[in-house]
């Protein structure tokens, strides 16, 4: 991750983190080494997976002490095999052991959504379709869980509700129809934005592309329905696919070609990748 | 949750997140929707399942709007059924649409934790072993999921590393041996927490009883060992096993007598509850 | 202001600027009246201009105290005459006192900003070029300043560096041209913003417009070099024209037959609108 | 600004516009430069003016990247000329450019007002008066504002509300009498406050040396009133002129012989002084 | 408490104190009620004082939950004796639980000061010196504890560093001098800071005088030093005495003639004054 | 104090009391010192006693300046002795100067704490019983004050409401008695908390012995009833005898036999040790 926006963005979170996990002292540890002890434990996967958050592993031990120190033997992205290692770490003790659950809890959930995005994006490798996240990541988590969308192989939708215009069938009501949604949203938005419309129909797609919309999702339609509905868009919009997409149901969508295709299942249920922080020992 | 926790520890998160969600404005609402208008909308299950966070929920929409109004048709624990009506929410439309993905976002997380805490301690119900959670939680989200893992039937193990005393092969290490390192536990820590010692092998488990231990952690132990290890300490400290329990591999460990069983996955991998918003309408 | 941004991302900026002018407490008013007592003000226009910020200046008083009661006798964007009375609150004296500054340091600063875009804004009305404002705001105000010149008549630019994409020469350098600037911000950005190149010659203009550019901005170029690259965009892209534009210098950019003229100075130099509260005295 | 007040009363400020214009990315720069980079760029003031925020500026780029280098040609309080280069700055380009804007909001804002301060006061030179700030600062922009005015010449008056003391017609009144509030405010306060209060007429000023003020404002009157009154005071309290002050209307209250005159257009209405940073470019 | 200083500067503490004591919840509380009851406490004297804080004590209970009610038989500076019930509060029995603590502490301490300070400020009724505070405060208690003294009938100094120019020794030595030092602050500070001296000799003395400082503190000298001190500065400007001052040493000071004695012991050494909650019980 | 504990838990406090008295700047050390100036001073108890908060002290300063330097003659819970000399500071004159107070607030009370802690863990140096604080300590200074105990030979009872269980009068009433409470909180609190219930007769010993209560609070009970009670509960709990117990009237408790006494004198009205600041100097 930048080291800006782990500065200005991430650093807040981490920190939180680490107090939510340390209220006054992490006991056990003071209770049995009252003084600095230089240590050193290695990073091991225990999966094979994709890796993500290695940034921010790294960045938890260094908001406790800024000079513990860190070989890494792969980068975000990488596949990584069970048994593999990938780090290790050298620092206080106490440093290594109050830090360590916070940093796996971001490593792990990271590269459990890296993991699973990749063997979904893997699958539309040969497609034109580009595999989209979306807001349903875990509050308070949403800068890491998209980071490792990325670093999966997935693509970004927006960011959230103040950075793109998703026009859904309530403010299509609320308008009174597709064309004047989009108007209003043309007229509204800051002029930097995409407007995208969410259409159920044929009948509404036509709309939405006659009202200039930039980007048209079909929304839990038909593999048959989506086909026509690219037919008749025919490149004047973007085309998005949507709805209870995962690894398991995709396959009847790769072909349609629509250019994205977006799924909550990448940040909502992903479990996790297994990984440890093993033999620590001290160092002289 | 109550009414203080939810003041004191999670209005902040929440409010937290519904900033992570709209940094300056939700634009698209803001576009087609000028002025408030009174709405209605259903929460609607749409998988099996526990539902837990029921309150957070609610909390994400009066932190918008205090005026917002609610009816629950069911309460934390219950179990749902596909298709069930569970709320219906009256409020300014623009803040239904506005904290919809935010309070989904947690609902379906706690109800996904509850679900899959309650999978599990279904199989324990027979025995006397009971089911335990650990700190492998979401960042800054571990007072959710905590509580949605009691909603489905478990038990808190300790909430961080300043109330509880775990002493792992680190620790005992750098104190000399089981013994040295309770003594120091009790010597140093709060004298309400209980010390609570990880061993691996039987002479451990010996060590660990006679240094007055309160609470011994069968780590990664075979079923045998573990019954062996049950027998050895004979009511004399309380008993914990522990090590990639999941639902598919808990059946033998029920039967070996433990006090308690931890497991990571109730927090770090269980997949979502699906649950949506439904038929948002204006009321006049 | 949305009243869900109001309490978002308003409230906290907004009690952050009480808290610079009251650090313990308001001596003066402390020191004459211990007790509440109410009364009644007058908002007053000194000036004649657009207002913009009611809902601040409101806000202002009602985190101080949620019973202050208000009447407007006009709304943001309006035309406002000096000497007119544009509003009447009502509450306790000692909210009054305190909270009069910040309240107006707010509106006057806010209605400054609106009426300075509506007398540019103005200039362009026969025009098909719409005003746009800059990332130029003042630090730590940017909600209320690009609010304001939507209030007087202007249109937003990008909120900041996160929510639009804009290739500036230095990004183009290090990309190694303006096609693979703008390929590389396709790939990188989310797929819901659009990719705005700044262009500094005629070549460039073209350049940009073959690499799909969503914007392009012609920065600092002569009134016949603008005519030129309209001509050569051809509608292929929308057009921004930039660089130290203002009230005194906007005419010959007219007819040009860019999209959009954006201006720093809207933020970033606009005087205030001189606003007052008069005739401060107790009801019964 | 001395480095206790920017740890303790700036730094926050500052990371927070930071966070203002970069909410989880800046976009640009990262689609185009995934490695750190090291550049220069130059700061070139455009127009004449005095110079203010240098520190600001500097700790802008440092909060970013401590390892970022300066080479400043000048200092804030200097006259500095259109063209002039006054800093040469080293670090990673990326940092360079997401930071570029705010330290530019805040240098440009902060020379504005110091030299539009200076113009001010240098008409003040030859007389014994002395020109004042005001509380009509810029809502979280006050300890950056008032510092200005004082590199641009002006003195500060009263940092806020809780620091001083100064009672206009409404403490008046509430306290029965200029007399009564003086001793009401001699009473309240912390001793060492010094009690100013605005007087209307010249009656009041009598009673407002009368009753002990330390410091009396002489509130929007005429040049031969304020004459007179500085006549009645004769060193009995210092005086203070008041009043929609600004380098237009100064000329006539020069040889009045107040020791004071405020202007709220110092921080109100001050254009900005125009500065960029030019010639960005790698170096190795 | 002001009501506008409890919301800007109270409540943040208020609530961090409350966070402090419940890091996630209540746990015995919550264990025994499940659900709210209604209940009523007494709020009882157990010594006899000078009641200060009931306005912090009742706010604790209001930000758990506004619909606490409060009846109090006494108020702020009331002397109160010990049995003497002094307010009835009714709640959620579980809010009256669980704000207690923090409740009481607030009011213990707050009142242990004004009842110091007022038998103190009791010896000196009769003379014309005032009893003062100094900054010797708890952290992050300031703003209760400057206000318990006030409660108790002693008078604030300063407030903090920024709105008080006391110039010390170390200062007095680096500007090199008495006279350059006050010039120096004078020059500097905004104009409506009284200028303090601390003096320790007559030679002193008379330089301070002469340089125009405003308040002369008289630093640990001896009762005979300090009555000709007066004697020299002869009204010429406020004096102050300060060193160690107890409700034990304090006599020999009374009649010397100083404006003001401080004495950090009313906040750095004060006894709480013994308050308790009593008689808790339902009512339906 | 360990340094992820500082960095955590105590930063924050820190530099929250640093904001607390320099809330724009420090005038007085600003008005004589424009520029940095090497200087030491010495570190001086005026009083015999305990020190504790020595790295608070020292992080004070190096919060305002990391390049502080410190050289310690003595360590926490040292006994010390009016006149020695404990530390030697170097830095920024400025930074010694405005860090002074807030530094030696902090250190003041919490050695005041430690002598008095000590003062009476002494009479109990030959009992089994040892000495525990409460929650009755300063609001947002818990972290500092239960530290301070342990440094002066205490130690430390439950940190706050969310990590100990302690049953008294109400909850017990509210659970329909001693054993329902007791089975209630086990049932309910994580499995790692001992439970504590406060019994006022000995029929309530009795019964607390018998629900498997792990520490029995014995309160405002007479030394005899207390006596008969130990006796009751033979070992099968820990015993806590708690009530406005203090130096002056713990004798008669020394040989009770029960395993703890508490005291909130302890942190709630131990007066500070008189420390103090002496020879600040320029070095070169």
């Amino acid at each position: 991750m930048n080291s800006i926006s782990m500065k200005l963005n991430a650093d807040n979170l981490i920190l939180q983190a680490l107090a939510e996990d340390i209220t006054s002292e992490d006991i056990s540890t003071n209770a049995v080494m009252p003084e600095p002890k230089l240590g050193e434990v290695s990073l091991i996967c225990k999966q094979d997976g994709v890796i993500a958050g290695l940034d921010i592993f790294k960045r938890v031990f260094e908001l406790l002490d800024d000079k513990t120190e860190f070989i890494f033997y792969c980068k975000d992205s990488d596949n990584v095999k069970a048994g593999q290692l990938m780090a290790t770490i050298r620092g206080d003790i106490r440093v290594l052991l109050s830090g360590e659950r916070t940093a796996l809890n971001y490593l792990q959930r990271m590269s459990g959504i890296a993991t699973y995005t990749r063997s979904i994006a893997d699958l539309l490798k040969n497609s034109k379709t580009k595999l989209l996240d979306t807001r349903k990541t875990t509050p308070n988590n949403r800068i890491f869980e998209k980071y490792a969308v990325k670093a999966g192989g997935g693509y970004n939708h927006r960011y959230n509700l103040s950075d793109g215009v998703l026009l859904k069938d309530n403010h299509i009501g609320a308008a009174g129809g597709v064309k004047e949604a989009v108007a209003m949203a043309k007229q509204y938005a800051p002029f930097v934005r995409k407007i995208e419309v969410e259409v159920e129909n044929l009948e509404q797609v036509r709309e939405a592309v006659e009202a200039g919309a930039d980007i048209i999702m079909l929304d839990n339609m038909t593999a048959e329905m989506m086909t026509e509905a690219v037919k008749i868009i025919n490149g004047r919009a973007l085309t998005e696919c949507s709805g209870n997409v995962t690894r398991d149901n995709i396959e009847k969508l790769i072909n349609i070609g629509v250019d994205y295709i977006s799924s909550g299942a990448l940040t909502h249920s992903a479990p996790i990748l297994d990984i440890s922080l093993k033999n620590l020992h001290p160092v002289e």
